[in-house]
């Protein structure tokens, strides 16, 4: 299988990418931006989320990362993703340049929508550009197994985009306690 | 989107907010109150919940947390929200005076109940005080995306408010054989 | 409520409990024996359970701890448990002389049974000793929001009872590497 | 019970085994190969899986380690495992020497196939070797509990073996604060 060769490896990295014919397609967790006031409290400044990232096919199992575009769903959106029913279908709409003076210029949409006999889901990606009059719409199907585990990771981290985990762990008495031992 | 600026920072803060017509819905879990006995043991004295807190509009995406109602969910009536059928309904009475002079002077409900064609659910927050002779309603409906996130952080939060993964935490043998070796 | 004042506060304390008009039931986490065999390895000796406790009510809100049943459920009995549809029942026997000369003279069981109207589940255990010549039946109706929560905290708590987080915990290069920074 | 007697201590070690008939099936799951780069970053090289290994009966209750035959399930066939429906069956292909010289020549398959009424799964694993002239097979009947257990440790773990909460783990503000402190 090709390798997921031009993204980055600062931060923490790990994804579930499928290749298929046309395009790939890439599930990644957005941390949340928590920042800790002092040593008794910390504040959830941003909410994490998703990223979908496709990247089209250029022969033979080989994928362009040049061409990638990519979609942020937000907790709402990955609600949305996960609460999908098999017959149901999706879709939601960003507007990258939001609150700036290109507003309403880019239209991004993601779609989801099932495929036929109960055997998974068509993701679909467009981005209209209208400043550079581009028109990029990327798809990939994918399977009933694949979308069970974009389902269960998507379950997985939900809570952890919204700083649940990290607000629980405040209240570990023994770590705390240790830790302070130490610094002592 | 307007952000929850009257909330305290004090602890480890994260929560899911929803801001509707008339009012805004902010889901955050309460810590339970863990103690350590000594360096083997610890209790659960009380176990935490999960607070929801309602808030009115007072103007286009303007919200006066001053006018906020709360609700403080038990492990149990997590339990009921989570377990909630397609086109269930559910209600939660609630006196924040029990065992006081003012017990049944204020009542408190809660009631969740399904949108048509199972879209969501309608969330609705009464209070009725007697002796401030004052009854407020706040209501927010909910879409089934949105239930579906606070579904999966009650899920999620479920155990850690009774105390159970701080339990099942006392058996990591490497790295409380390595603290001790640290403390040595 | 009545708390559970008879309960040991030796390791890591936590649990669900009911308290219904004729029995109480509480629920906790049996932890696995796992052992480490030098710092790169560990061991699942002893898996753990989930431990179910009845008591007998002995007056308005009296509970008599001393008169208490248990039944320690295996991994598998929980997986019987959380997988229980609506309508289903379920039954376990156990033998807690097993092995020893006693084996066959004491008789445990306890039946999960739907109440009527889907409105949760009858739990009920049995103790026939054919040596003290006695016969004990508790019996605790647990509602579907109790039995939620249960099933909840069963299903979280089950990959731990096998000791699979702690085994998963292993591979974090980060914390390895700073904890032998700090033993150097 | 037999023990796993035959399987190595080295590594964290827990997995989930159940005793049939004619076979033994153990499942446990394979760490990911995550590198930490520098402090601040890490990568998940190669992901994870969950080992399914079968082994025969060669007497009552005694099982031949010796005779065992594995099948390493991929993210995604882990996610085909926990998405199947009651009546439905799977089977995965694999080419244990795929890329090598002997591309062809070991066809290993594992099928999971319903058993009559709702009572659980039928596990079968086929090895067929055209050098050695080998052909085996190895069946597991799995109750509906058991299989509970199965779906809900490869739920949890799925996302471990993709790297998730690894990547997660990166934003703990109080953690690396507390941890740079002991270092300086």
């Amino acid at each position: 299988l090709v390798t997921d060769a031009g993204s980055s490896s600062i931060g923490r990295f790990a994804n579930y990418t499928v290749f298929k014919g046309k395009a790939a397609l890439s599930v990644k967790p957005i941390l949340p931006d928590i920042r800790e006031l002092d040593s008794r409290s910390s504040r959830t400044y941003r909410n994490g989320g998703v990223m979908l990232t496709f990247w089209p096919a250029v022969g033979q199992r080989k994928y362009d990362w040049e061409k990638k575009q990519v979609f942020a769903l937000s907790p709402t959106e990955v609600g949305s993703f996960i609460g999908l029913g098999p017959a149901e279908s999706c879709e939601f709409f960003h507007d990258p340049s939001m609150k700036s003076s290109l507003e309403g210029q880019v239209k991004k949409s993601l779609s989801i929508s099932p495929l036929s006999n109960d055997n998974g889901y068509f993701l679909n990606i467009s981005v209209v550009n209208n400043i550079q009059k581009t028109n990029e719409r990327l798809s990939v199907p994918v399977t009933k197994a694949e979308f069970t585990v974009i389902r269960t990771v998507l379950s997985y981290v939900l809570p952890h985009i919204l700083g649940w985990p990290q607000a629980m762990r405040s209240h570990q008495p023994t770590t705390e306690k240790k830790m302070s031992k130490q610094q002592g």
